[in-house]
């Protein structure tokens, strides 16, 4: 058993190699594995139904909101992306191609949809009847990336959800693209537990072809950002390349505005990095697969009736996801070790002397407190429990951000704080020169975003000293 | 108005041009439409909510069976295919590949996960403990058709389920793929209304790399049988390719016995072609997206009452899919021949007069009846009304079917049988070169399925006259 022991838990300590303790609680916490061919990855069942969780919740919402499902082609021709310059330019390192030899043209495996769906539109849209047009689609991208890459965060496949939204006036077309934004802020923040900024990309950071770029971005525990979801104002850019047009309701003939908006499984990545631990994984109650695992603690000579009180518990909290390991051949403290480290949030022990008191011992994961329950109090303190891990992972996860985000006022301050692990909030001239040079001299930071709320006065530029434009949270990135 | 009714109908015939007829009921159904690249569908709003359904439907059954979902990758290394002879010889014609000038392998799009999946098993499963393994991805696979392709039945890339299961034992095995064909044919006739026959292929139809596959055929109107669903006996063909093994419970080294079985978004098609009409569609009611449709009649001095009147009663009715058609500008008659394009079950209509007797007029898509009904019966009425369009569906394609099974004693038999479109039932050796011959003599004829109930006593087989091994059923498929 103890070889099985060594072999079960995460060697790498979180403060200590980030990376690798992160490499090792996907794969050990069955989420996802490296496959044989380099820079792809597998998605194991407890990652997978993470993933049908945050779709389930998601793909609710939007259907609230009118939009509706629909698949388009994996393949888009060459000639598509040359439509619209910017989106071309933008994606042309990323993208892998097929060999067909009966076609004239190379196709492109989609790493984002907008050129294919937007063609079909052109051929849809004909009068302001058919808008607003609000399609989406859960499927699969391939950016052929070149980078380190990272389970779940960089990969060249990921699962995804697309969003490309059709608009008669600009006013709609912006209101609803921060509408879309808002149901990504409502997943990470409140089903994910995750805090997270908003704001808009400077120009060297916005997604290729769009006018503007809305965007996320949670703090990982080791300092770094993440963009969780974006949202893309395309204006008539994509309109335009594609000649999408409609009647208006004057009879004349129109260009109408576009915005497109995803989210990805490298949610997962971050859910992982935010919450987990050296013992393992680490799951916000309304994202986990199971909320609940009954242990049972018993020898052979009593086993029939420890087991046979353990399911009687399991089925009169059937409401919740839970398990039974009524396993034989593992000792408890095996199976302890084993469900924290695939995160189950909260865990029940019942042996002999808890069955004579007519209690059980109910563990938490997230802070390691155990305490005994009296059975006809169950049903109510796991409810309570459940809902003070989930916003307890978030208090803690809200604290780690407020108390790293810092400002700048000169270069040099700039630089102590991004050395120091910080985001960093500085003015900026907003010149895509500028941010290329703060990335080179400092080893890695990018404009995360513009927030929203800017200062009525601005200061100099941090780095070029010209005027700025805007003040913008600085940081390192995945 | 007249020159959009020309537009909404369909044009050809159901008895006349069956091809024709299925083609404009896809598109101005609204299901799917070409791409702009060739061999390739979208598939709209509409289909993909039927798709939906079906998956939300299947899901569920699956994983209360023990089946989880995971994501493996849609790029398959060459060599994986070259490990099982018969697998890799069976799909090498449709195959795409991709191009990426840093590897030195191709990489093809998947038409089938067995390779990719089998090669993470040989390193997950070590002992006994860890099987039954049972896993189901939802994904898109491409299969670079080289015959003429048809929406939904026949395209280039489709959505499907693929479930991979591993047993410790055959018996295990064998049960289990029964177990799954059984859920097909749940899905087909209780929820699609498509009554389908089950059986064995011949070597010659098998699955590439299968030791059996069993199938689930329809009868299509135009006297076609379509494959609806398949379950792999796969033996340990794979096993012994991809070098999977575990431990026994008696420690010693073992090779396990694997099945896989799918259903694509081919059932939609069938769905078209089994109940709609030369209106448009027809929608049993468990897979409408929408159930029912109300339709107020007003001119506009009382159009606040009439359509204040149809939103209550849509709000009444709200546990329904259900839509409220208030847009002004089109006829009510448009707009009847529009919903029953779309297939709608259950049409309310409501005017003044109506409201004055406190009824509304009920029309079923299905055999277009229509009957007046008192608003306080209405919804006892639609409960029963959708049940009703639900079995009788099901129960004509039931009639058809049946009366298009036949037997045939001899050769010519079987000839005039074939030609006058019948499913037909006849002694046959089993042997591939005899079914080549009999496709090749009868424009088209290949065994269906070996039926699981084969009579007692068996004649010589309907072609070569030699001993023949089984009964089979043959027909012509698309």
């Amino acid at each position: 058993m103890n070889k099985k022991e060594d072999k079960l838990g995460i060697k790498a300590k979180k403060t200590e190699d980030f990376s690798e303790w992160y490499n090792e609680v996907v794969i050990k916490g069955q989420l996802a594995d490296h496959s044989t061919l380099k820079g792809f990855m597998i998605i194991k069942p407890t990652g997978y139904a993470i993933w049908e969780k945050i779709q389930s919740c998601f793909d609710k919402s939007i259907k609230k909101l009118g939009v509706r499902n629909a698949y388009f082609p994996l393949l888009i021709p060459e000639s598509f992306f040359k439509k619209e310059a910017e989106h071309a330019e933008g994606f042309a390192p990323e993208l892998a191609w097929v060999m067909d030899e009966e076609q004239r043209e190379k196709y492109a495996l989609r790493p984002t949809s907008e050129t294919i769906m937007y063609d079909s539109y052109s051929r849809w849209i004909r009068s302001w009847r058919d808008l607003p047009l609000r399609l989406n689609q859960w499927c699969n991208v391939l950016r052929w990336e070149v980078k380190q890459t990272k389970l779940f965060i960089r990969t060249r496949e990921f699962l995804w959800q697309e969003g490309h939204c059709v608009y008669e006036t600009d006013e709609e077309c912006k209101k609803e693209k921060l509408t879309y934004l808002n149901e990504y802020k409502e997943i990470c923040e409140d089903l994910l537990a995750i805090p997270v900024l908003e704001g808009e990309k400077t120009d060297r950071e916005r997604f290729a072809g769009a006018k503007t770029t809305y965007t996320l971005e949670a703090l990982m525990p080791d300092g770094k950002a993440l963009q969780m979801g974006t949202s893309h104002n395309l204006g008539q850019n994509f309109a335009k390349a594609f000649g999408i047009k409609y009647l208006g309701k004057d009879e004349k003939e129109r260009m109408p505005w576009q915005n497109s908006w995803g989210i990805s499984t490298r949610l997962i990545g971050a859910l992982v990095m935010a919450h987990s631990d050296d013992n393992g994984l680490v799951l916000p109650p309304k994202v986990a697969p199971t909320q609940i695992v009954i242990v049972p603690i018993f020898k052979s000579e009593n086993r029939g009736e420890v087991v046979k009180k353990a399911e009687e518990l399991k089925s009169k909290l059937k409401n919740y996801n839970i398990e039974l390991d009524d396993r034989d051949g593992y000792t408890p403290g095996w199976k302890f070790n084993e469900w924290e480290l695939k995160g189950v949030p909260i865990r029940i022990e019942i042996g002999p002397k808890d069955i004579a008191k007519n209690q059980v011992v109910l563990a938490r994961r997230d802070n390691n407190s155990k305490e005994a329950v009296k059975i006809n109090q169950l049903d109510k303190k796991i409810k309570d429990t459940l809902e003070d891990i989930q916003s307890s992972l978030f208090n803690k996860a809200k604290k780690f951000l407020n108390s790293n985000i810092t400002e700048a006022k000169n270069w040099n301050d700039f630089n102590k704080k991004i050395k120091n692990k910080k985001l960093v909030k500085a003015f900026f001239c907003g010149k895509v020169d500028c941010e290329d040079n703060i990335k080179d001299k400092t080893g890695g930071a990018t404009s995360r975003l513009i927030p929203f709320n800017q200062p009525k006065k601005l200061g100099k530029c941090v780095h070029c000293n010209k005027e700025s434009k805007f003040l913008v949270l600085f940081g390192k990135a995945y």
